[in-house]
């Protein structure tokens, strides 16, 4: 088992790596300040995952309770029924929540952790590769709004997350290469090497080997974990960790929260983003082709689904968090391992980022 | 015009008190960013004092939202409303939220705040003497939940905090005496003079002398802003500014929120709060009856509601915020202008409490 630290001061916690682990007593005990309990999960992860965890927390006596999954469900409605469980279950501001499950369920556990009586304490047990490398650090938490995805949320940090790599035994494999795409974007941003081991040890990672598993997402939380702890609150350094995202975030909402997988969606994002950083001379065009090519390596598309026309594209992305007074700001790559935020492009070679025509060779 | 800062680091803010200063636009110019403004702010407030304040802010252009007033709607679905419209208009994290009322619109538009885009700024106008003296300072921002009041929130500074003592001019009496109940807390948790003066200026201050009000305002908010600096996030000192509201709280849920006012409701649980600090020997009987003299003098009660039984009251004290692991913390006065927090007392002393006869006198 690996551990490492995110450093936030008083705020700091510890990220648990290794196999068969969340159902070891001793990552809790730490933690835990009563007997106050309530594991939030669904139902397909707590058919797998549920006995070994209360098993940990058994002299804790834990209460349960189940969400529906999926982004479409992330939303205050879902919310309001753990904060309502809380209430009923008459626990205060020493209650532990713990969010088991993919992004979802980490996300909106987090948030209702970070509002119920202003706050109380949570931890992560991420249990997809997605959820593991990047939404269970650095306490972003949120759920998401018919007119935008995690616009309505809270920085929260969890006092521990706990990524067990035997969860990722039993993910679909459309699942893992989604989580995929945030493991090269951590290359792409801040780790040239990485992104050369990812190169050479792609088909072992969709192998799910377990040497090469425990190296990405250990790797990959590091990098993240370096960035957050530098910028907690994104007011600047952390922005980086958006490469692809305002693309993204346009897709998953332009074609319905639930259709197209955040890490799909991401990696036609990074492909985009590295297509706009070329056509504006930082990067050349042959870096360009290996970044698609790992993409399509991981089993990620690279291309804009067909019917979302570049105007309603730009539409969309104008309404992501990262717009300041109506510009679109983007991460772009100023060479493998180094990115930057910026709005200060020419229009039109956005317009022409966007209306690229689709991949032959994919 | 009185300044006051609360020290909170880089999270400092000015509280300006001062007759007819909302009106000026050099105290919004230094925290604007944007000019993507909403005032938030109900049919009430607004029909009397939104002219002057877009007047102030006209070249700003802001943008307005009325929601209902009163604490049935301080909940989720009032937030949601507050956050579609800050999506329909696409502002981003530069925006600003003005909250233009009492304090259901200012802890409702202080969360939105909090949570739209995991965070922006807010500006507090106040504008009852309640909001003014309690709610607008500290950056405690919340919503109702059926099961309890003030449940869902979080801490959440403003950028500034605006008291125009004009807005009081307009208010009822009822709502006035309400507020007065958290400024007798000021002199009964911290400030033994400020409590002598209140028993000498009561009635200056129901006849609203602006002189006295000037002091009044400026002194609560001296007091609260001194605990909050101590303890932002209420893990110590800041739980005394509470004298009273476990009582109170329980009262509004027993009642039905909108039945009793808050500071009537508080009014009751400072009673309660010295009565039972009596009965365990730490002030004297004198001291009890002085303060009820105080409460009364204010126009405010002292005495449970007759349909309230104390078991019930007791049960609806634990759900309350301070409670940890099932026994309910209270604030009890140690003596005149000092008090604390504790869950160690006789239970028997607190039914004894709950149980006593309406006061004769009264």
């Amino acid at each position: 088992m690996l551990k490492l630290e995110v450093g936030l001061g008083d705020r700091s916690y510890p990220i648990h790596v290794g196999r068969g682990i969340l159902g070891n007593p001793e990552l809790y005990t730490s933690v835990l300040r009563s007997r106050q309990i309530l594991v939030v999960s669904n139902p397909t992860i707590a058919a797998l995952w549920l006995a070994p965890l209360k098993n940990a927390l058994a002299e804790w006596a834990p209460q349960t309770l189940l969400i529906s999954d999926g982004e479409e469900h992330k939303n205050l409605t879902t919310l309001e029924s753990i904060l309502t469980r809380l209430l009923e279950l008459r626990f205060d501001r020493n209650c532990t929540l713990v969010a088991l499950g993919g992004g979802v369920v980490g996300d909106i556990t987090g948030f209702a952790a970070a509002v119920y009586q202003r706050g109380v304490q949570f931890i992560q047990i991420p249990t997809t590769l997605l959820a593991q490398v990047d939404s269970s650090v650095g306490g972003k938490t949120a759920v998401n709004h018919p007119l935008g995805k995690n616009m309505i949320g809270a920085f929260h940090q969890p006092r521990a997350v706990i990524a067990d790599l035997a969860t990722l035994g039993t993910l679909p494999e459309r699942e893992f290469a989604a989580g995929l795409a945030e493991v090269i974007k951590y290359g792409l941003i801040r780790d040239a090497h990485f992104f050369e081991w990812l190169e050479a040890n792609m088909a072992r990672l969709r192998a799910r080997d377990p040497e090469a598993l425990t190296h990405a997402v250990a790797r990959s939380c590091r990098v993240k974990s370096e960035v957050v702890a530098i910028d907690e609150l994104e007011s600047g350094l952390r922005e980086i960790l958006n490469l692809g995202h305002t693309f993204g975030h346009a897709i998953e909402t332009g074609t319905g929260y639930g259709t197209w997988l955040h890490g799909e969606a991401v990696a036609v994002g990074m492909s985009l983003a590295a297509d706009l950083s070329c056509r504006l001379g930082r990067i050349d065009s042959y870096l360009c082709g290996r970044i698609d090519r790992l993409i399509r390596a991981a089993g990620l598309p690279v291309d804009l689904p067909q019917d979302l026309d570049p105007a309603h594209m730009l539409d969309l992305m104008r309404v992501d968090k990262k717009t300041r007074d109506g510009r679109v700001r983007l991460v772009l790559l100023e060479r493998l391992g180094a990115a930057h935020v910026t709005a200060d492009y020419p229009p039109g070679a956005l317009d022409a980022t966007l209306a690229r025509a689709p991949d032959a060779t994919a």
